[in-house]
């Protein structure tokens, strides 16, 4: 032990002990109402982005890999008619929820909380069922515990090239599963260890199918610690605190206090948020604003666009500035292309993102006469457009804080409408409706992975 | 991209691409002799280590949690009657090969080469039928693609509190599966970054059985990352040296040209060492000489001990200074312990570690007469031993160099020793002289395989 390990190791609190005994003890009375509420809406989010990612080739090229590596085939692929064992179908849903960049998003931490937990928990319930108020409960508890452990030790942590999702994720997954299955407190330490020993996801990854891939093995990974631990094989019980514990070998930044302080009272769980858009957050004020636009002045008049002006937060073309995108990935990095295809089409969906849409010869002309600039005192959810039609009359709008944005969350009834506009490509429009329904049914039901086998696309 | 990730990005050389590109070409006739039998002689150990681990109770909780989600159970856990597919075979041979912390070592880094690497080809083996010859070339590919990884983010990357047999161990099993089923260049770079999105595991788990796990799921992990690749699944092509990549994430410090000079040339895998004793490297020194003084001054001497003084070097007491151990792990991390039962029983390998051992009246007893001082100028591999009887008598040991040490490596007859001393307790005698025979042909047989299948207990 080196000295700043030992300095490091006086006064430390025992987070993982705390976390892992409230875990444990969570009772569904214990979560306010409206705490339940956006765990509703988090998990019907996520299944809805699942479906609506279950056709996309990485998923296939997944499935192609793992396939002949599955056990027993309990656990459904969601929106696919595949079944593979639960740990695979974890996996699988990790991948599928994520891979279209339209998930759940922890503003605070840019942590996707759903992923991990949710893909882990319904895997398993397919198994070892559980009611739907106890599976929320246990998805709160899981969410809750990934954020206040990203929150410990955000933006170094992030800052120093960790996908969050891959790395807190897993914590999560454990956490949830632990506590579905009833992990005593010291088990749950174990899952805790085990699952901070497996805690891995690089940034460089973004931009290859090997992002989605973490959040599916930080669901996987985190249902086998559970399950690790409840066989009986132990690991650290201070895994996130300790010298060489996760939060000091993978941050040079902990705030214990974000892990343990408010438990039970302060809920980061609450502060969820969903994309109303299948892309970076950064570029969702530029959709929103043209898609408003382009109702205000009306379709006809998109043809006579001679030239777009946007005026963004500095992040946004520091990350998605690609004047000329080719694929479906590029597009999302290109706020040229966002905004042409709102404009044209008033989308932000995942079919505004298709290799098809992003090289289609009108998005790319009218991509051409849009410019973009900086305005450093732009807040991150705001931007300024003016449109300029060819007869020099202007179309201007002035987006204060975008939809999706903590200021101006999706309602329920533009959750709906994202769930069936992208799960009806993949698994038809009354499956889509069907299972949107089930899933805010949840807390009714007495068996939870009846949401996944509702998932199954219809014939044809 | 911040300031020092956009600094660190510049003049960065390709060492992915590179690393990937060696290892896809590497033919058996480019490996020199002493190299191919080095690598036979890790093999040989690991076989040895793996099977006489298998019957640990790490190993049984393991396979407790994972054996239902096995896929077809075409691979053998090396010394058990239970078979799994290839991934969780080679996760279970990872775990058992060390939990007995018997295994190599690359002294260089700590990196314990054969475990991840040789345990996620042997399994898949047993799928995808492969020569010895080509099984070596592969194994001696993998060795050295984690030992060049390792020595690049060597020691910060270790002392920071990475478990480096899991960290770069990952890299090995996937550059071994990779080059074993023939990958191509780009698919053995994502590979590669798949691995180094795997890249996990925290020597706080030290002391628990997670420590055994690490090897074990870098060797589940970096077989699938080759399959993964091989199905078509994306992946940085870059994700060693990426400013968001493995090494600038995981250490402060790289060298580069660790990984790519003299590849092919220079070999690592050649300088590969095996364990003559059950437990950490720096307490070897004091095992050695107490088992030399025991035949030395002959058993019945042993009886009439009055004090026995070592000088050692400081790191000895620092990490094994446990005065009272009463458990197997423990007693791994007493210097005491080691040294009485060296002295009585001329023990080192696992049976000196056991439960019943450290608690042993007769051994704790000589134990309490031991006393043990640093002395700063004594080398790691040496150590001095004054023994003083109740007459009044001494005997003295001075170790220059101990065996096993890269001075005085193990012989092959030594190696055999140390695999049929261990391994007969868990298969039988007959087995584990046919098994330890059968390693050394590996390069004569036409299917690797069949020495994971020879492995099987004998009945009774």
């Amino acid at each position: 032990m080196n000295a700043h390990h030992q300095e490091a190791d006086l006064g430390t609190p025992a987070v993982t002990a705390t976390l892992a005994e409230w875990v444990v003890n969570l009772q569904a009375p214990d979560i306010p109402a409206e705490v339940r509420r956006e765990g509703l809406r988090t998990f019907v989010n996520w299944v809805g982005c699942a479906v609506g990612g279950a056709a996309h080739e990485t998923a296939e090229h997944a499935l192609k890999a793992f396939t002949p590596f599955s056990g027993s085939k309990t656990s459904t692929v969601l929106g696919r008619r595949e079944r593979l064992d639960p740990a695979h179908a974890a996996l699988m849903n990790g991948i599928t929820s994520h891979v279209l960049d339209y998930d759940d998003t922890h503003l605070k931490t840019i942590l996707h909380p759903a992923g991990p937990v949710a893909s882990a928990l319904l895997a398993l319930a397919e198994t070892r069922p559980v009611s739907g108020t106890d599976f929320l409960t246990a998805l709160i508890a899981g969410v809750e515990a990934e954020c206040r452990i990203a929150n410990c030790v955000y933006p170094d942590h992030y800052d120093r090239g960790w996908h969050i999702t891959g790395t807190a994720g897993v914590f999560g997954a454990a956490a949830a599963v632990g506590r579905m299955i009833g992990l005593d407190a010291q088990q749950m330490r174990w899952a805790l260890g085990l699952a901070a020993s497996q805690s891995s996801g690089l940034r460089e990854m973004f931009g290859t199918m090997t992002k989605s891939f973490h959040p599916g093995i930080a669901a996987r990974n985190g249902m086998m610690s559970a399950l690790l631990a409840e066989a009986g094989f132990d690991s650290s019980e201070r895994a996130i605190e300790a010298p060489r514990g996760f939060a000091q070998v993978m941050s040079d930044k902990q705030d214990w206090d974000e892990i343990t302080e408010g438990l039970g009272t302060r809920w980061e769980a609450a502060t969820n948020s969903y994309k109303p858009f299948a892309c970076g957050i950064v570029i969702h004020p530029a959709i929103d604003g043209c898609i408003q636009l382009r109702e205000e002045m009306g379709e006809a008049k998109v043809a006579q666009i001679a030239s777009v002006r946007l005026r963004t937060h500095p992040l946004v073309l520091e990350l998605t500035g690609r004047k000329s995108p080719k694929t479906e990935l590029e597009g999302k990095f290109s706020v040229y292309h966002c905004a042409s295809v709102a404009l044209l089409h008033g989308d932000g969906a995942p079919t505004a993102f298709t290799d098809a849409i992003v090289n289609d010869p009108q998005v790319v002309a009218l991509r051409g006469l849009i410019e973009a600039e900086t305005n450093p005192d732009c807040h991150e959810a705001s931007v300024d457009i003016e449109v300029t039609l060819r007869d020099g009359s202007t179309h201007a709008k002035h987006v204060e804080r975008a939809i999706g944005s903590a200021e101006k969350p999706l309602t329920d009834a533009q959750l709906n409408t994202k769930f069936t506009d992208q799960a009806e490509l993949v698994v038809g429009a009354e499956t889509a409706r069907a299972l949107c329904d089930l899933c805010w049914s949840l807390e009714i039901l007495s068996d939870a992975a009846e949401v996944a086998r509702a998932s199954t696309p219809e014939k044809g």
